[in-house]
């Protein structure tokens, strides 16, 4: 059993005192330990080493106390693991030093075997589970296809991801068939996260919002779908896919727990969308937390009163800027904890 | 009186056998013809020279026979005007050697003559209209004070305009001097333009989209509000906010004779938002023009269908691509033109 389990209440849709509260990319650049780590290591040298892994997902949680850790790895690691080169250059971001560009490439890419192309993210689980000691759930996570997609055939991050879009919509048929690829090699790799212990599952699509709504049901949600009815029955899962704002009714009736907010939606709108069987989670602006102290608490607490303590995580709306002061961040969690209704 | 009217009479409210048609960036990067005098004269050269303006104005109708033409420009004319130097790299986009990041800075900003500082725009706009000799409506346009801003302070484009954020959240207060400074300048301009001959004016938020529904209102809207007030007895005015899909209702409600949606709404969502009185222009996936073209005629009927064709204009939901083939581009607008409902 776990000691703290709010972020398990909340999906359940328990009742709770106060919302659980975590944040997307928690382990990041604004902490200055984890900056101290990334000059020792490079990216994959710390997503492949299991005790590296470890520690830094464990950094945020001893500096910063929240309700949930989410293991430390990368959503380009499926990418790798189905023989695509990926690279991570400093102050550029993701490279992909052959992109995908043709029917040929698409035929060669593999479904892996997860324990031996992946199996480094199932240690680092393991060993963070023990290391945790059940005091908190353990969050695991993997890209949507359509946004692994963007990565593997636009070369790198993007603004609009064109070069992709441009792919689909010119070969729309085996595009769809990289997609299945993606999808199967997620549904893989999430089960033997769960089987090594993850609680939770988060699935990002943070390049959902580049497609139409069309678009976006037909090369994006279709195979998040099946990425949810292939776990729903043995974890809860949370959908984040920022952007897609349209779509938040589908997700509530998906058999998803939880469904990520990027903060464009208000609480109001949200739940007008949804089933109210659902938990929300997010949506606090990142560069918010630029602001004075004083606004984060009010600010957090309005946010709060807005979405209700029952079916509700508190979270960011996207990951955590490398620019952030640690107390702020550190007031944003603390906020939460001070939450009285 | 204008010979074809139908974007007029579509912003009227008035009934059409078809939906006028234009394109963003129309006069851009895709064709050939606009690439020849690319080569020969830089970015500003080409705003600032109202023969040049004209005639790149013009070359999309020519080639591809719209139903409005759009003066060329550029929406960072007005931070020019007011003192704060922008250049156009190749391959970068727009400039700012001096970003604004000071209290000083912008108490220095003026708000200038708009005849002394912009008066090539508004012979622009009186040549055009001669060259057009009344055949189709010509728009006018300003950025969003937001959406400048972002560049002043960001200093040329970005993912997210993380530092025009921060700025806006550690000072608020001289923020909204300088928004109110852009306000005034662009309500002049926009008057200008209509004095000069703009049959229809369109405010282009694009980075409206970067900030929460809150800040939205508080940092964008309350200055585009003023804007339309300020001419709206006078023209017809178009707001186009990307990413803005939750202040449909806001903007429908503002006098406004139009919104400009981008791709990722629907007509359903839009039509449920609105006072049925407003005309909604869009929303094509610019990307989606790189599709085939039989796809290309499909789509653009569905699209008709589910907007109508009373209040509706047919547009892309942003800027056209510069790597969409002329003939797609013709195919866009000729389906509209083969429209039967």
């Amino acid at each position: 059993m776990i000691k703290n389990d709010l972020l398990l209440k909340a999906l359940n849709g328990d009742p709770c005192d106060r919302p659980p509260v975590w944040m997307m990319r928690q382990a990041g650049r604004y902490l200055p330990e984890f900056m101290k780590l990334k000059k020792k290591y490079d990216f994959f040298t710390r997503c492949q080493t299991p005790e590296l892994a470890t520690k830094i997902t464990l950094m945020p949680i001893k500096e910063l106390n929240p309700d949930a850790a989410i293991i430390f790895s990368d959503i380009l690691v499926v990418l790798q693991a189905m023989g695509i080169k990926v690279e991570m250059k400093n102050n550029f971001g993701p490279y992909i030093p052959e992109p995908i560009k043709t029917k040929k490439q698409i035929e060669k890419i593999i479904v892996p075997n997860i324990e031996e192309s992946l199996g480094y993210v199932l240690e680092a689980i393991k060993l963070t589970k023990k290391e945790l000691n059940s005091s908190i759930p353990l969050i695991g996570f993997a890209g949507a296809p359509w946004t692994l997609f963007c990565y593997a055939v636009q070369g790198s991050g993007s603004k609009n991801f064109n070069v992709a879009k441009e792919f689909i919509f010119k070969n729309p048929e085996i595009s769809h068939k990289f997609l299945q690829k993606i999808t199967n090699t997620t549904i893989e790799y999430l089960k033997s996260k769960i089987n090594s212990g993850a609680d939770v599952i988060q699935i990002f699509d943070s390049w959902g919002g580049v497609l139409s709504q069309k678009d976006y049901y037909l090369f994006s949600w279709n195979y998040i779908k099946q990425i949810i009815d292939s776990i729903k029955d043995s974890t809860h899962a949370i959908i984040f896919a920022k952007g897609c704002w349209y779509a938040i009714k589908e997700m509530s009736l998906s058999g998803a727990s939880g469904i990520g907010l990027d903060w464009t939606c208000s609480a109001k709108y949200a739940k007008s969308q949804s089933n109210n069987n659902i938990t929300f989670q997010g949506n606090y602006d990142p560069a918010r937390l630029l602001s004075p102290i004083p606004k984060i608490k009010d600010d957090v607490k309005k946010m709060i009163k807005e979405f209700g303590t029952k079916n509700y995580i508190v979270n960011l709306g996207h990951g955590i800027l490398p620019n952030i002061p640690v107390s702020h961040a550190k007031a944003f969690i603390e906020s939460v904890k001070e939450f009285n209704t």
